[in-house]
């Protein structure tokens, strides 16, 4: 007998939390530290206290279940979640699946091991990681970077928003704000749905994350002259726009001479004045670079380095850097990658590797200790959208999976490799 | 006897008027439907009243002084006159200038007939158009305009500021929403600071705008699709940033194949949604092409509509062309350039025919009746900047050839011809 997750409690679950910031077009908008989003964890904190969960939550406001097993001795820990803030218009999966099913998972191994009548050898702990998203509240990872130290906690709390209000602020007008100290783990294992269609393109159910792409993330300016744009010569404008404009299209550039190796881009443009008949004197780009190859990368940075002098030097203006923020290339642990698949076999699910670009909280998890997240398909690639959606099956399949794992992990007493060996 | 302003009344005028809007930099910041700006048009009626002009105010907000020779027969009528309106960051001489200039010239020529008992065989208007920047209230030009039929009233009336406040609401506020008509006149004339330093470099004092160039004001914008900056592969990207960069650029060759014949600017960009890590799926340029050469702006035309298509093709985006405000290129009145000449040699100052890009009250004014702007020099050709600054011999220089510009059409009765033909 498998371990077998209750679909009836994931369905109810999902259809539950759902209601806390539901937009009208089936959508969420449950932004960190909203009001919406403190009621959805309200309601989960609930749902583990009254499965015999001890609540914890730090002082960055992440929310923790731990469930030890009785007795003094240390067991292993294998921590299991992922987050339940969403886009502004985000979807009802990103996040919240993993966090849903990481509760169905577990109390799946609970059951199971009380009707085999077999012991638990390890601990659990249950996380919802507060401010996965970054879209209110930047950077994103805040609460998983804090955890595993790679932010600051004074750092994190000052974060604010558009509005002047800070992540510290409004974690305690919702009662997130804690003292307890950051729980131990040993293993960190979260599922999240796909943020592209590889999985749906191939016909596949699983995907283990093999790696993660590094970035680093630019702030420069162009700085020019402000002029009437009616009698000035042109070739007496510090035209700051165009320096930018030329910024843009070179950094395209970087990125095609290397395929798929390297993505590129400046979502973000800030022009001053910003008035039709002023040359600007100021452009402040936000650029990213993003690869698995921390090879490529340093190159492309230098590359746009060099692109930001000589952009200055055509729109004869100046230029600055103002930040660069960087963060690693790495890889999950090809172990987990590897029990993943033989779980993901053993019920008949086909899988393929992935990178993930994007980030996701198992990323820093993963740099403190071996961790790992999968994916299962999302119709259409849909992410960060209200449409995104993802199928019954699929949702069901992948907490199965989940739970295989932390059987195994249980059954090897902790030891990754034992359970990987007895996995077939 | 020539006719000869009043030094002391023009410095005198010229540093009252700057205290309405001051900025401790020296500059001014007197937006058009502003209380700065209301104080400082209150204190130019009251000083046209005291004199004996009557007051008119129109409905869109143009102030005039007007002064009728006595009796019944209809006289040709000369209107002088610029606008006291600032740009948020602007100097003391820009319009400000043109307007105390006008009352002292036409003040000198009074006093000159008067000593020389010497009739007036001339009306006058004196006149401070509304909102000439188009800083707070897009269009420029919007009383003059308004004035000419060129704009609708209830249009001009119904333009909103970043603040959503409109212009009928700010004139009503400040006193200047009239209900006179708009009064007629005969010939124009306009003397305003240089906005380049053409005749400081060529060391000459008086320079008549011959022309102005035609400009072509496009507001188009690249649609695209939002995506994560992460995992979307970079030919999936539907980037309209990057289309709007494209075009950038592509506008800057525009204008390099045709050197100082055509200038074009892109001053304004709304990227949306700008945000670090999301492809903007909008990005609205406000293009600007300008040249006196209507072929030649009929060409930039098109060449901007196939860099429109060809960067929306390369950057896998859509476009669309919002608005298009042409403006024509046009001549002023040759006659009243050539009045001008005479007018500053006979008092032995250099001139040189200059071209204005930049609008100017004249413009519209000039396809209306003959008129003439001509510039006096601007230290360093600023404009537009606190540091903004003309010496007192060019003022006194140039009030003194508008002075007589205007006795000169006073002694041929208004007949422009008669006025060139007995000047030498």
């Amino acid at each position: 007998m498998t371990v077998a997750v209750d679909m009836s409690l994931l369905t109810r679950m999902m259809e539950a939390v759902s209601a806390f910031g539901a937009t009208p077009d089936g959508g969420l908008n449950r932004q960190a530290g909203s009001t919406e989003h403190g009621k959805a964890r309200d309601w989960f904190r609930e749902r583990l206290a009254e499965s015999g969960y001890t609540i914890q939550v730090d002082a960055i406001g992440n929310l923790y279940g731990l469930l030890r097993q009785p007795g003094d001795a240390p067991r292993p820990t294998i921590m299991v979640g992922s987050h339940l803030d969403s886009q502004p218009f985000g979807g009802r999966f990103d996040g919240t699946y993993g966090v849903i099913a990481a509760y169905v998972a577990i109390e799946a191994v609970r059951a199971h091991a009380s009707q085999a009548g077999l012991p638990l050898n390890v601990d659990f702990v249950i996380v919802d990681w507060m401010n996965e998203e970054g879209a209110r509240f930047q950077p994103s990872l805040l609460g998983s970077s804090t955890y595993c130290g790679e932010l600051g906690l004074n750092y994190a709390l000052s974060r604010v928003d558009s509005a002047g209000l800070s992540v510290g602020g409004e974690l305690e007008r919702n009662g997130y704000r804690g003292t307890d100290p950051y729980p131990h783990a040993d293993t960190y294992l979260e599922i999240h749905i796909e943020g592209d269609d590889a999985l749906e393109k191939a016909e596949l159910q699983i995907g283990p994350f093999t790696r993660y792409w590094g970035a680093l993330k630019i702030r420069a300016a162009m700085l020019g002259e402000t002029a009437h744009t009616g009698p000035t010569r042109m070739q007496d404008r510090k035209d700051a726009g165009l320096g930018a404009a030329l910024v843009q299209v070179g950094l395209r550039e970087i990125a095609r001479r290397r395929d798929d190796a390297l993505y590129t881009s400046c979502g973000r443009l800030v022009v001053e004045p910003n008035s039709p008949n002023m040359v600007p004197d100021r452009a402040t780009m936000f650029i990213e670079l993003r690869s698995p190859d921390p090879v490529a990368l340093a190159e492309a940075e230098q590359e746009l380095m060099d692109l930001l002098a000589e952009s200055a030097r055509q729109a004869q203006v100046s230029h600055e850097v103002i930040s660069i923020d960087r963060r690693e290339a790495g890889s999950f642990d090809p172990r987990l990658v590897e029990l993943c698949e033989k779980e993901a076999a053993r019920r008949g699910l086909g899988t393929m590797h992935l990178e993930t670009i994007g980030g996701h909280d198992a990323v820093p998890v993963s740099r403190k200790m071996p961790g790992i997240v999968f994916a299962i398909p999302s119709v259409g690639g849909v992410i960060h959208h209200p449409t995104e959606f993802s199928r019954d099956k699929d949702l069901l399949d992948g907490a199965n999976v989940l739970a295989g794992m932390v059987w195994s992990l249980n059954a090897a007493e902790g030891d990754i490799d034992r359970a990987v060996a007895v996995t077939s």
